[in-house]
């Protein structure tokens, strides 16, 4: 029986996990669960899974749903709360196995500390491993546990790595649907309106994800995550547009042969993957192989896409320059979202902020925290620039970016 | 230095292994040769390659490239010949790899000594696996040694299955081209021609597994080879037409994910994948990713091509009917070539051998060449029934068919 603590419990890959853990009761069990702000649904998950211990992002909102599991006579239950909360949550003494999937690097102390605590790790966090790849992958090294990836491109490319050795690998190839401008002239992209970014044609995901998507920038994060993830340099990973998003990613090995993996697209078969390996076990989850049929192929459009090129300066150089990338995309897209700033000044702020970040290899937790904390800074900064510019002057907005 | 020695070097898989051997130098030697008539080809390669040992299939041959290379300076190659000849040269003490390609039966008794004698084989030749595949598979793990696929499919097979587990696998989907009838109507398949039968839409090969491609029945073979080589039962086995080829084959798991491999359609690669086997070493020979494009995939249709039924119902029934199977399809096969039947003969053929064949389980390599001998006299008299029936009286093919 394999005891599971859930990073995010009431995100979409949260009640994925839990959809698999009551499809397989006689091999999974979840005894620790993290959520943020969403009180109701977290009530009801500790009534339906009776966790040890659950854990919400607000002290208020741990008090009310404490007293709430009490008068349902649920005493036993512990509650806590914060990033305090989180990281027991994680570090439980029973739990074996961790998902790790909040957004951003609020999940990022409590996944390093699972780590750190010698648990087995999923990660659907992306940004963990954008912003502190290294210092996890190290941890998890020197703890002889696997951090298994729980995101369709990266758990492809798992299950294809096991067709050869690490320096066998010529490339990897990382499929991207391309978001829903692909097809969109590059004259348009100012005008894109918030509606038509959050409308992403394969997979219904969270906003800023969702957002990423449509920037690429979400494809850039991936890049990093490979690199972290599987040794690889940024130079070996080669993002493809892939629109139909059938094969999930491929990996190309020094002698010719490639190798490519998919599957329906739900999320629950990379969970399943993450928690049964080096196990398979079987699922419901079949692709209608008769009907593989039409797959386009073309390289990204990084003229289009600027943020896939910054990903790739962000990777190159390592260290603190993945947190700012991180940090100040967090930042641009919140103030794209709320109608700050326009779409295609995104990769501005971005640009501007890994411009200004000094190159530091941070070496704990805190730092990675603390250089995040900077970034943030500087991106709030320049989206106060590039919002003004935007609505009051918008001949200046080049100016701007090439340094006024 | 791997030291190789090839079993029908003088055809296509065997030139391609000297390729091989002529791009890593540092890595292969050949130090022994069988080839079959061509006398001229194996006296060239018997001075490029200065082997240690060369057979040929005829005596007169053999004594002819004897005094040859002896006028020629080479007088330390020894020279055999026949059945008994190709054995010395797979067994040859210094040999590690045998790469075992000659077409038909007659390759057998010296492959399987090569296995006997704990050499690692690499096995082009499809009838050692289907006439003898289980005698072959248990040598090889009595040795320890591998039996590695050196065709498109299999090995494409053999690189998925390092995904997973064996026990995990819920289906291996063997790709099929379709031969050069896949949308020609099954009522024109009587009027089909050598020279259109000869005609396969992607590879160029040898005479007889170009027609077993336009019946299908090579991929037959290929389903009972993929259970022999594999370990996996017939039903697992499941034949797609992918008229492009691209994909070579896959593999999907029992918990939904699918591998499939895909590179250049140059068997040098798996010659590679085969010689060096656990490592993967560079090549030159790189498949244009971005290239991919239209796969179509559709079930086989059973009607048209009964060979394909044939070969799963021997491969069911293992023992001597896969033996049965081969020998009358290559007795069927040379007939339609020589012009005495017509194509759609060529299954009526092997389906009367198969009801003929006596259920047993040869447990030698002896009893298995009885077998296909009694075979091959089964199919020569019904390839002279349907023969005459053909020309003369063409209305009682169907009531041959049906028993008489």
């Amino acid at each position: 029986m394999k005891q599971i603590a859930i990073l995010g419990s009431t995100g979409s890959i949260g009640r994925s996990t839990l959809n698999i853990v009551e499809s397989y009761p006689e091999r999974f069990s979840v005894i620790a669960l993290a959520a943020g702000r969403n009180l109701e649904s977290a009530y009801e998950q500790a009534k339906r899974w009776k966790p040890k211990i659950i854990s919400l992002a607000s002290e208020p909102d741990a008090q009310q749903l404490q007293s709430r599991l009490k008068r349902y006579g649920l005493k036993n239950i512990e509650v806590a709360h914060g990033p305090a909360g989180a990281v027991r949550v994680t570090t439980h003494p029973e739990v074996d196995f961790v998902v790790s999937a909040i957004v951003g690097v609020a999940g990022l102390e409590a996944t390093y500390e699972a780590v750190k605590a010698g648990k087995s790790v999923g990660l659907a966090n992306k940004e963990c491993m954008v912003a502190a790849g290294e210092l996890l992958v190290a941890e998890a090294q020197r703890q002889g546990k696997p951090l298994l990836p729980i995101d369709s491109e990266h758990n492809a490319i798992h299950q294809c790595l096991r067709g050869g050795r690490l320096e066998e690998v010529e490339r990897i190839w990382l499929t991207a649907s391309g978001g829903p401008f692909l097809n969109t002239p590059k004259s348009a992209f100012a005008s894109i309106t918030v509606e038509q970014a959050l409308n992403h044609p394969t997979w219904k995901m969270g906003q800023r994800i969702t957002i990423d998507s449509a920037t690429l920038m979400n494809k850039g994060f991936e890049v990093i995550e490979a690199c972290r993830l599987f040794g690889i340099p940024p130079q070996k990973v080669q993002v493809i547009v892939h629109p139909q998003s059938t094969i999930h990613s491929m990996v190309e090995f020094v002698d010719g042969s490639i190798l490519a993996q998919f599957s329906v697209t739900d999320m629950r078969l990379p969970i399943l993957y993450a928690l049964t390996y080096p196990e398979r076990i079987p699922s419901e989850l079949r692709f209608p192989v008769m009907d593989l049929r039409h797959l386009d192929f073309s390289p990204p459009d990084l003229k289009k896409f600027p943020c896939l090129s910054l990903a790739y300066e962000a990777a190159e150089a390592g260290g603190s320059l993945p947190i700012a990338l991180n940090a100040a995309d967090e930042v641009a897209v919140a103030a794209f979202l709320e109608g700050s700033i326009r779409f295609d000044k995104i990769p501005e702020v971005i640009q501007a902020v890994l411009s200004e970040t000094e190159r530091r290899n941070p070496e704990s937790i805190k730092e990675v925290l603390l250089t995040d904390e900077e970034a943030r800074q500087t991106a709030h900064k320049w989206v106060q620039r590039l919002s003004r510019s935007t609505s009051l002057m918008p001949r200046t907005a080049s100016a701007i970016r090439h340094g006024e």
